[in-house]
């Protein structure tokens, strides 16, 4: 969810030396691909009309083969909001964990108001409008079945440690 | 989500002395109500006709008078499965917070057929629709906004502790 620690994941693991491949990334190559400037508006639109061309899982699809091509022990996908894509990508790695990572939204909010600029304050109300657009293209579904959850209410340095723990660990279990 | 740990959680609270109302009762004491036998079938029509006359927060709207008949520090409510039903009982209880127990598929899915009746056995798909089931009717959403996680990969005894550790930090947070 916004602001539960997902982009210190990716430095993490991308300072540890493992690739990481953006889904959005892939809307941002097609809209520059379409010759349009990468406005919220177009990265927007240009992701539905992706859906609608080729269905629910089409981000995921066109990230497979950038992911096929990434080498070492394990790459990292960031970015996935729903259970279509989740089947998508075990479909291609049958190696595949889904990693989630969970802060309340009191400490998200917190969080997202300290990231803000303050010339583009974020209420409560804006937050919360947010979370359920996240949610309603099924992101809820995606945590509640993680392979593995962290929980992460603490200093970065704290969420550092259980990244660093976590990827340990997966790299042993799997 | 089913297997992980909801069950334990409600033990421990009634062991502490806390009350716990279980969602599910509402459905059971209508269909006693309506002099039907409380097979599976019954309650899944009784439910679902609760909720085609009050709408999708009708059972949550008649746990609120028996919540508010109870005495203690907390009350527990056991059974929330979306969002509207969150927001029930904001309405009603400034002090609500909602706590998520958290396992992955994997670890469920063992305990599940450990539960289950050798008469009966359970497979994958079966675990894999039911969690879709569940995730159907929005408790993905639910889990993703809990104010608290519990993670429990390991045994009773470290989720107890978990537990105990807990509802000590609701009480003095809250």
């Amino acid at each position: 969810m916004p602001g539960a620690g997902k982009g210190v994941f990716r430095k993490i693991v991308q300072n540890s030396g493992f690739s990481v491949v953006t889904m959005g990334d892939v809307v941002r190559a097609e809209v520059k691909r379409r010759n349009l400037k990468a406005t919220p508006e177009n990265l927007g639109k240009v992701m539905l009309n992706l859906r609608e061309l080729d269905g629910p899982a089409a981000i995921a699809k066109q990230c497979v083969p950038t992911l096929k091509q990434k080498t070492g022990k394990m790459v990292v996908i960031d970015g996935i909001r729903s259970l279509v894509e989740v089947e998508e990508f075990k479909k291609h790695f049958p190696d595949f964990v889904l990693v989630a990572i969970h802060s309340s939204p009191k400490t998200r909010y917190k969080r997202l108001v300290n990231r803000k600029r303050s010339d583009d304050p974020l209420n409560w109300e804006t937050f919360i409008q947010r979370d359920l657009r996240e949610l309603g293209i099924g992101m809820g579904s995606v945590i509640s079945v993680a392979d593995y959850m962290i929980i992460n209410e603490g200093s970065i340095k704290q969420l550092k440690n259980k990244i660093i723990q976590l990827v340990a660990k997966v790299l042993k279990d799997e």
